[in-house]
């Protein structure tokens, strides 16, 4: 592509919707670079969103999930839908590059051109998923991706934020990983929509449904509230797989008949402005005068000369009226 | 103590800085409760603070971090320092209350005045240990404690969040874990100033060592930069301590030569600031006349109508111009 086509945003816009992987793949990379042609993108985007199905895979390392994302989109990809895969890794704003190692086991779909695939790190430190994600998350969904499976790496703040992004959320355990209150330590009772135990054949399979499943029997959940089903996958022989898919499209027809797709969408549009908006703040408190009022502030602070609460009040005062 | 009592700020302040455990506790509670004393309580502490030396303590689920924050205590008890322990749960910003499973493992502290533990619970969307733990800090360090020691469970987006709040920051292996690549993942690589090897004597220790050193050693430090040093212990007798206690002097002289603490407490004053003005700014922009604007532009969004840039400019617009 030329420079000149790489900088011509309702072209690129264009090719992407018309499924072209190179015009897709420089979007996304207009995202994770914060372009500053990111705000003309997404105004093209916007009339082309809200098609595809998001569906988060979490779990803690070695639980399978690069094999279980792989699986999921061969048995998508039989239905006749479009998959975008994102694999996300939150864990390091400071290494900006995500880490390829285990995504070469997704090459059974390198050449599926209906299958789109990127490894994107989310940088910044205030960011996170919020930032990055979302805005990945609609040029696949512009471009034509029925569905769109984000996967992260790792465990803890990363999976909530993964619940948040997510229409569905699909969490993943493995037997071997840690007992019972170890997952519950990690948060991953309150955000699942459906559990996948994945190596089934394994000793040890049943006992973690077991225990999953008298965790997830104590949760009070109102009456017409989803019932999070456990699911048991062999995702290396694609075993279980096609009841998966039968569980994500229940989810999704529960999201529609109860309006809760309506307020998870609108909940993720929020957190997206939110962050947008913040950010922009942020760089209008942080830089002004050569040294930044935020970081006269912080000495001042630091001396023990003001408290935070007072600092902020003189930030936002600075800034806001 | 009476109603009263709990609500006389400069008294309580007072009391906390005797050394007084319950006024200590009352005003944890308060930040919290994340009450609207603690503006008055944060101006009341701010002039002392700043002489704690804060130290993050961090590895995933199983390393044996409530065994090693106990062993370390009782170290630095033999030298009679004052010592503050806050064991924070970010994973889970749903359900209000710190896991407590494993705290009664510091039951041995438990009748020492000199020693205060505080299991917190990091709640709140954006804030996680950005907002509650700095605070939970300031008075500990304003209570005359010399070291605190921050409990983070979990891998993660939170070690990375550890790692600004702290002075210095250990992180906790042990064998059995998961192999190097999966240690890279969880991006501790990059945070620990040092890593501590526990479980030292079981098989594969040296192994962890090994493969620690051989990934540390790809790092590339700068003349003068700090070399996170590895120490093996075995937390559960105690074996290794007083020599992670010599580490963290080290580490503090190096910090204080270097001038990296002035920096890394400038840092965490930044994001404590920023993190008190975006949190007020988001209940400003998020209740106003009923339904708030925020939810508006969060409907436009999800229909296509606008993008998130055009709504946060909008936001931005509402309330700072």
């Amino acid at each position: 592509m030329s420079r000149r086509a790489e900088q011509d945003v309702p072209g690129l816009v264009e090719r992407a919707r018309a499924g072209e992987a190179r015009a897709v793949a420089r979007l996304i990379s207009l995202v994770e670079d914060e372009s500053p042609l990111l705000r003309e993108v997404m105004a093209a985007l916007a009339p082309h969103t809200g098609n595809a199905q998001v569906i988060g895979i979490t779990g803690s390392p070695g639980v399978g999930k690069s094999t279980s994302t792989n699986a999921l989109v061969s048995e998508l990809r039989a239905s006749g839908k479009r998959v975008g895969v994102l694999a996300v890794d939150p864990s390091s704003p400071f290494s900006g590059g995500a880490l390829l190692g285990d995504r070469v086991r997704m090459q059974d779909h390198a050449l599926d051109r209906d299958v789109y695939i990127r490894s994107m790190a989310s940088r910044g430190h205030l960011g996170g998923l919020a930032w990055t994600t979302p805005q990945a998350l609609r040029v696949l969904d512009a471009a034509g991706c029925d569905v769109i499976l984000v996967e992260t790496v790792g465990v803890g703040q990363s999976e909530v934020e993964i619940a948040g992004l997510a229409d569905t959320t699909m969490v993943l355990l493995a037997p071997g990983m840690g007992d019972g209150i170890q997952a519950a330590k990690a948060g991953i009772l309150e955000i699942g929509d459906l559990y996948v135990v994945n190596k089934a054949d394994r000793d040890g399979a049943e006992q973690v449904r077991r225990d999953l499943r008298s965790m997830l029997a104590l949760a009070e959940r109102p009456e017409g509230a989803w019932r999070p089903p456990i699911l048991m996958t062999v995702a290396q022989k694609g075993e279980g797989l096609p009841e998966v898919v039968a569980a994500i499209d229940d989810h999704r027809s529960w999201l529609d008949s109860s309006g809760e797709l309506a307020r998870r969408r609108s909940r993720r549009a929020r957190d997206e402005i939110e962050a947008i908006a913040v950010t922009a703040l942020r760089s209008r408190w942080g830089d002004v005068h050569g040294r930044s009022e935020l970081d006269e502030l912080a000495t001042a602070v630091v001396a023990g000369r003001t408290d935070p609460y007072a600092a902020a009040d003189e930030l936002l005062a600075t800034f806001t009226d």
